[in-house]
């Protein structure tokens, strides 16, 4: 009865299924064809022959294993999930066991509409976003005591470092030039501060010349550290061993001595005692992890900063500031952004260019949901468990080393401390060897009973917690009581049912627009799909829930996952290694320009500081230089968009003996592929520099070309680009640097986990807190390599140069393209030139990019790389469908343009100038020579499906003239 | 330096936390106390105190361990599910191993927009699911051959019973009632059918006189059976054996003598294989499970039925129709909803009041992301893997029974099928031992080699599979080799990228409104918080993916989460012992019903048929008496809305000696705690009855009072009301029955799992096709138990019944409320009577209703169970705000109401009228004697947050007189 007629299909052929590939890549193959007749090209391969110069093509496909099947995946994932073992993690220093509500876990993230959302560049269309990051604003600025908060930075390391930075820059000291002699001026840091922070700031000190000293100033400032003077001090409030500490004298102290005061707080301890603020300080720095971020294996988490008034405008990173909609109703979007290092470029004194908004917008609303009195609530059940303990230990005959401690504490056993913490860890609990003689226990909110007993017993005590209980008080320096008001805010107060704070974020969210609503076609940010396959396995316990600092051996599945990642990157990059601990672009331009100084130093080369960049250039590569110690030397860039060649031979000439490296973007941030790439990397080879490709336009050269292999020396790559880590809502980033054989030594390493740095003694040091950085996203990437194949990121890359090139033949009736390369094709994103418009009829880039909004997308790159266009970058995720949705919106904008020309819409009232139009404007009166249709249903509008932004167009300018950076009272909403 | 002012708060109450009572129960302390004001009580024990009769009210708290925290009680889930086993699935009997891809789980399993919906009656804000459900009746159309596809039913055993009891009502044999003596008739079943199928069929027909007969047709009807007279025949397609049968000349020859042809088919093998209706059948009927839906140990999953076009009108359980809004817009909405039992009570022929829509939206959304050649070419791989079996079987002498199959092979291993089973077992994969010789072998997605090598070895073959596929072809039956198109529409080829799918998902959910948005007050539906922690065991795979039948000892986990829940729910029911397998509440009433009528039937008194029942019940209450072979004697209902107890005794005497049960709810439908209960059951009682108790409205209850200790036998529960799991948008449901323990023995079984079943040989059989019904979101309830504690229980009652008395109070000046309890009080709803405002002005419930949507709420329920009224049910989980602002709103309508009745808005042109507004109806022309304004942004309503219904009034009846259940053309969107 076998059915003859039916051909056998071979069993691999089925097994095979769908590949992820086409899951991931937008366009099918009747859509490609499409593409491909208008672009003028018989297949991909003919197409990306003709766009990508021979000269840096890669002769063989990627060696990556072949492509493997979701459920393959997600088993494989499982597996190496089994191999991590999370025990109680009562390690301390700065990471904490915290329950994440799963409110916020399912309704944050795990959602797409948070964590598929972009920095919120377009205020009008990130109100939920910016609202959330305003409640985090004042809770951190509440609980420090400093008026200013921004929305986040990398984590505490880093946070500590842009303090010092800060600190720097304002200090008397600093300005009177009075540092020591030969250095730029001395840092002095607190030997109780968590190890990992003094390490990065180290890092972060040595190349611009600042001193870091480390000293025990629980008896005050040595009179010899304060005769050689001291621009910055910095604080660990709870110290790393536990001890809580009146800081006010040596923060008078300092300030007598002209220093600038940074106190490394935790904010759960704040809840109850005095704040950094009205101890004086100056600067308050931290993380947030501990108020429902999943630790991760190290990240990523919100690291805070928080100021006094006067050093507001001053603040590296992001801040969210309150301002005004064309209407005058308040609206929120990202204040002074002048200050932003893509702007200042080589003058920027921080290159930190992104938040850690999605976990930021956890941590703040993890306070909303506790309020005031629920973290309160929550710190004194944490220190009760310290204090029974404590007790539970003394009366075993162990000496608990300080009187005053929050939730941490430091036990002193002679000889025995390995033992004790080879026992606790046999009973399920990670606990700190400090050295062979100090243990230290951090409690958290995850700490049980079951916990307690095991660490009492680990010390030989045992003890009946009930008992203990009741024997003990509180722990806490009644000097030190907290008494200042926190949290008054209503929003703290308003959403305390899970019924009510599911409302409240979904509110949020849907004000908001995010790739599961609609292309975000930003030049040079690379929004692809996020898939869920690829996100699933981050929230995971084993994965998520694992201690930065546990045991080696308790993370098998993670390090074999970093190990696999960090190969495949080197594979897919062509380089010989790759570390991952930078978690931002930035940390790992940092990271690479730091390898290449000490290569250079290690070489004898001290005098190899000049960085050649680019006049297009990312703004963040100058900033990164100037932080990496170099001299920035700009290159111009021709007409044609390319760098210019002759000009970047004379300043190589110029500058031969000092030339340390030239940082170059590839494909060009004109969104071409230049080809003389290999030439220019020949000719700064020859004077003795090296390469550093910024692999921000990766998402061009996967499996076509390596940029190890056509001359680079370093990269760093972009996670959140290329491979697919979401971007959050602007944040987490995540950003490894690759590099060739001879570089490796240089990378970076961490002071507490060996297996993270080179091992050879030749690092740099860490530049992320945490050993590998943001470890617990790193699963996202991985993934997606495993799931795509050689095969699959090759077409990936193909599909992402049809669709810009499709894009860029589209639009060019309509508006001039802007640079091109060989055959006249663009790479993976393309430029349109807005100018000749503007000049001709006033409507401006931004009157294009907010009109966008009414027909329902989020505007491209704007005015970068050059004033007056947007680059648009579709990627490959995009179908055609939703391209084409793209252009015909374009086309019909450069319609109404043409009515602004024309005159038969006058340049002060038309669709595009009042753009975006909310359902608000439409409920009112109407008095525009357009219809309300033309304004909110133009072509290709559903009603039923329309996306409203919640606000018109935002006064940035009036916000920074009245800065306002913490939640408004209730009353400013009313009219 | 410890601190001796600050007071110690002991361990055990810090620890206690918030407890998530507070979290589930909307309003605080602060609210709570406001809202008693205004009610006019002290405390919440003054109020239910006043309000429950004392004649009812439980003594003492309920005995239920404390309440533990989320994070306790997420730990003791993980525990329970690592006492799981999850083995390759390869038993077969309707149940497979899927692969839900993941954008589906995450994005409507686990998603709150489409889990937290209700049932779409009313359709203007349920277009999304409406869509995806009739997305899903085009698929199974499609599929089967057959026209019309319900919009799913609750399991293939009950949907086969559901097609006996259409057959009855249809064919010519049952209507002439030439059935055979004794009977109402014969119902054939293949003996190549799903055991628990037949069973079930068996459990439904008996009260109703029919009889089933199975017979083996292979080679065609037996004369002798012929000769009896046949109204309906059943087959399975392909069959439980794995045998794929030409159903032609069966087909034919049923016809011949006058039956009505049901198959039920398995959709996936579909792909391949001629559809039922092109084999001549009349029904199609089956589950979608395997179509992304996971296993759950039994459910839920959809259940399909599909008929030929002149039955489309009888279909058993909910319908989609296409149909126009106001603007003449294409709009979905339930169609024929007169044919629902909730309508014709005693005279419906099915008491099936819900659909699976969760399940259904999923399994249909698995059509559209795999489109017809994605699902072909799972059913190829799934059939090559059976091949290759069934090749290295028979290489190793192993006889496999059938020739011609899909996925599911019977190898005869004589006397060694126990052994073989139990080696395959060893080894990680489950097979079926259908008897000493004989092993059943299914296949499926999720099959791998690895599994295959697996059973081979299990049977002592070893193979090479390349070998093996190679050298073996297809085994599907070319006679049958399916030639007919499927799922042509292009919403089955338009969303083939992740990126497409997950747009298409949040598209769709965001045309809803669910409680993730706002307040659903639908009086009897309890639409309470569905909590993330209740949530999140159901998608982990140790309880996503065991089989129904797996041995109990790979169980466990489940097991004592079922037992665990029974006891729970026997404690705070007041009963001795609860099933879980009714996976609705009508199926909970037919076998509360069934185990009463046995009961009777086991004393003797077979003459005991006659159901009491309120004219004020539930009409499923009827309908469900008339299934369970019972005569409906309808009571009447005094003015006050209590039973009417004079009437209640006179029928009492008229039926005394055929008195079987009266079916009372409580608190009765129209929201109040009648105080004469308690004689009522007495009355019963004292005249032979059993009492069944409606839990409909356990909410009002639980921790107050018992029914099976105030006078009742028999409840069935609504764990998708009282117990949180969430309504799915119209499914699932769970209705469990509890029992006093003389009604014990007569609880429901399962042919496969005795340990489901009373174990006395006296239950009535299977209800439901899986022993423990919907076993994958029992965790839910489990821990809502677990997380409230007696206290957390008792006080979510309290504020239920609070609430409810804040609402009718605050609405009561404006809106005559109709009955009310001992104290004046209304129990958990209440009920406002607009049939004085419709008289004197004409604005219908309906109009205010749908205004409701434009303030951003979602209607009470209407005309239910009194025509002309709302009933509102607020809950516990609603705060004050949110209670208030639905209060104004309705006060704001009730002012809207007044000028139609002044005659400021002519009573054909007015907001309410024309409700709900659209922004499409925004955009346009503007005639109406209202504003934009009021008609969409009235008082209360930000536009900013407004939630925009995606069409106008949806006019139901043009949509049933022109009767459209599958996806309309494309070009029909067009105006």
């Amino acid at each position: 009865m076998t059915d003859p007629t039916v051909p056998r299909i071979p069993l691999a052929e089925l097994e095979a299924g769908v590949p992820f590939a086409r899951r991931h890549i937008g366009p099918d193959a009747a859509e490609q064809a499409k593409m491909l007749a208008h672009v003028g090209y018989g297949s991909l391969d003919e197409l990306t022959d003709a766009a990508v110069p021979d000269s840096i093509r890669s002769a063989a496909a990627l060696a990556l294993p072949p492509a493997r099947t979701e459920a393959e995946v997600l088993a494989e994932l499982r597996a190496l999930a089994g191999r991590n073992q999370v025990l109680a993690p009562m390690i301390g220093l700065g990471y904490y066991g915290t329950f994440t509500p799963p409110v916020i876990l399912r309704g944050v993230m795990e959602n797409p509409a948070w964590y598929t959302a972009y920095t919120p560049y377009q205020p009008e269309i990130s109100q939920g976003r910016l609202e959330a990051l305003i409640n985090f604003q004042t809770m951190v600025a509440d609980l420090t005591g400093l008026p200013t908060s921004g929305a986040s930075l990398l984590d505490e390391g880093t946070a500590a470092a842009e303090a010092m930075a800060l600190s720097r820059r304002v200090s008397k000291r600093a300005k009177g030039g009075k540092g020591a002699k030969g250095t730029e001026g001395v840092f002095l840091v607190d030997a109780d501060t968590f190890p990992q922070t003094t390490a990065v700031l180290g890092t972060r000190a040595e190349p611009t010349g600042v001193e870091v000293v480390v000293a025990d100033l629980s008896d005050g400032i040595p009179a010899e550290i304060a005769e050689r003077g001291v621009f910055g001090v910095l604080l660990q409030y709870p110290g790393a061993s536990g001890a809580v500490r009146d800081l006010r004298p040596v923060i008078e102290q300092a300030h007598g001595l002209g220093a600038v005061v940074t106190v490394a707080a935790d904010l759960l301890a704040l809840t109850v005692l005095t704040s950094p603020g009205a101890l004086g300080a100056d600067i308050a720095v931290g993380t947030t992890q501990r108020f429902g971020v999943p630790m991760g294996f190290g990240g990523p988490h919100a690291g805070y900063m928080a100021v006094r008034d006067s050093y507001a405008r001053n603040l590296p990173g992001r801040l969210v500031g309150v301002s005004v909609d064309a209407d005058g109703d308040l609206a929120y979007r990202l204040a002074l952004q002048t200050r932003e290092q893509h702007i200042r470029r080589e003058k920027a004194t921080s290159n930190i260019c992104t938040a850690q908004v999605l976990l930021a917008v956890m941590a703040g609303m993890y306070a909303v949901y506790h309020g005031p009195e629920g973290l309160e609530r929550i710190a004194r059940r944490v220190h009760r468990y310290a204090a029974v303990l404590a007790e539970g230990l003394r009366a075993a005959g162990v000496e608990i080393v300080h009187e005053a401690y929050f939730d941490t504490l430091t036990a002193r056993v002679p000889g025995r401390a390995a033992e004790v913490v080879a026992a606790a860890r046999d009973a399920g609990v990670n606990l700190r060897q400090t050295n062979a003689d100090l243990v230290g226990i951090a409690c958290d909110e995850t700490t049980t009973r079951a916990g307690l007993s095991a660490v009492l017993a680990a010390f030989g005590a045992t003890a009946d917690i009930e008992e203990l209980d009741a024997a003990t008080g509180e722990a806490l320096p009644a000097a030190l009581a907290r008494t200042e008001p926190y949290l008054t805010h209503p929003v703290f107060h308003r959403h305390r049912s899970e019924t009510g704070m599911l409302r409240y974020l979904r509110r949020l969210a849907d004000r908001d627009y995010a790739l599961d609503r609609g292309m975000i076609p930003l030049g040079s940010c690379t929004m692809k799909l996020n898939a869920t396959t690829e996100m699933e396995p981050v929230t995971w316990p084993e994965f998520a829930a694992l201690h930065p600092f546990a045991p080696a051996e308790q993370a098998q599945g993670y390090l074999e996952l970093i190990r696999g990642l960090e190969e495949q990157l080197a594979e897919v990059t062509g380089y010989d290694k790759v570390s991952l601990q930078p978690n931002a672009g930035s940390q790992g331009e940092l990271a690479g320009l730091l390898a290449v100084r000490a290569y250079h130093r290690a070489n004898g080369d001290t005098g190899r500081t000049v960085c050649l960049i680019p006049s297009s250039a990312h703004g963040t590569n100058a900033a990164s230089a100037v932080m990496a110690g170099m001299k920035v030397v700009v290159v111009g860039t021709g007409q044609d968009g390319d760098v210019d060649v002759d000009d970047l031979r004379a300043k190589i000439e110029q500058h031969r003996e000092q030339l340390a490296v030239l940082m170059v973007t590839y494909p060009s941030t004109h969104g071409v592929f230049e080809d003389n790439i290999t030439d220019i990397c020949a000719a700064v080879h020859d004077a003795g520099g090296q390469v550093y490709v910024d692999g921000a336009n990766l998402n061009a050269l996967v499996g076509l070309a390596r940029p190890g292999r056509f001359g680079a020396d370093v990269s760093h790559l972009n996670l959140h680009k290329t491979f697919c880590i979401p971007h959050g809502g602007g944040g987490p980033g995540v950003g490894p640097v690759a590099v060739r054989a001879h570089l490796a030594p240089y990378l970076p390493g961490h002071p507490l986990q060996p297996a993270a740095g080179p091992g050879t003694g030749t690092g740099v040091g860490p530049v992320s807190a945490a050993p590998w950085g943001s470890a617990g996203i790193l699963p996202i990437s991985w993934t997606y390599v495993r799931l795509m194949g050689a095969d699959g990121l090759k077409a990936a890359t193909q599909q992402a140069v049809l669709s810009a090139n499709y894009v860029a033949r589209r639009l060019e009736p309509h508006y001039p393209v802007l640079y091109a390369g060989p055959g006249g094709l663009v790479a993976h994103e393309c430029i349109i030139d807005l100018r000749p418009l503007t000049k001709e009829t006033g409507v401006s880039v931004d009157d294009i990019a907010k009109r966008l909004i009414d027909y329902g997308f989020h505007a491209p790159t704007m005015s970068f790389p050059v004033a007056g266009t947007l680059m648009i970058e579709p990627t490959e995720s995009e179908d055609l469908a939703e391209l084409d949705r793209f252009c015909d919106a374009m086309i019909a904008i450069r319609a109404e343009v043409d009515k602004v020309a024309s005159g038969q819409w006058p340049a002060g009232d038309n669709p595009l100038v009042n753009a975006p139009h909310t359902a608000a404007a439409l409920g009112g009166e109407w008095e525009h020579p357009y219809s309300r249709q033309e304004a909110v249903f133009p072509a290709g509008v559903s009603a039923a499906d329309k996306y409203w932004p919640p606000v018109r167009r935002i006064d940035g300018a009036y916000g920074d003239r009245n800065l306002v950076c913490s939640c408004p009272p209730p009353d400013a909403y009313d009219d």
